[in-house]
């Protein structure tokens, strides 16, 4: 599957989700996919690559480990963040009423996918 | 229920939690408890409320509104953090394969009791 096929992919099975993006650690977007306009996913890439690295930061200084994972539920949207490679990451925008658990489910398997091609 | 109580009866009913507190959005730990003493939750209060701040920055640039949940999934434990009032937060780290979903609701209820005493 090709990284927009596997973005496609997440977006269809969940009807909630607003968009998709795969994202490199230096905040540049690779490939995304939206269903509204108005999602700017290239400024939500550079916010959080910036954040992901904080909180992995964070979690290493309290001898938690790497981080694999980062929800933020904000008041309009779910934003769920997963580390694929050490240089990628997958974002996928849900509405804030969306299901978290199945978005969670669609990204791991999206990842596990998308690590051979990255 | 007092402070102390509300963190005493999340740990209660979640297994896998290894420790709670309630901290300011100054970093400073108000309450906690613990089951490990190796777990530092001041440490970990004082990241994550400047990880919290920015965090609803970047939510607040891509006009998705302030943050009222943040789950961290580090290769080590999972850290939840629910905002409380404006001022406070709760955490709640439990082992890397606990039950994510019954930690966010345990903070979800004690968020509720304790908005009326923060």
């Amino acid at each position: 599957m090709s990284l927009s096929e596997s973005l496609r992919w997440v977006m269809g099975e969940l009807e909630e989700s607003r968009g998709a993006a795969i994202i490199g650690m230096d905040g540049i977007v690779v490939e995304e996919q939206k269903k509204e306009g108005e999602l700017d996913l290239q400024a939500l890439g550079a916010e959080f690559s910036s954040l992901l690295r904080s909180v992995g930061k964070a979690t290493e200084s309290v001898n938690l480990g790497g981080v694999t994972e980062l929800v933020t539920c904000a008041e309009q949207s779910l934003v769920l963040l997963r580390r694929v490679t050490t240089d990628y990451f997958l974002v996928l925008v849900i509405r804030s009423d969306g299901n978290l658990g199945k978005g969670r489910f669609l990204l791991r398997r999206a990842g596990a996918q998308l690590k051979t091609e990255l």
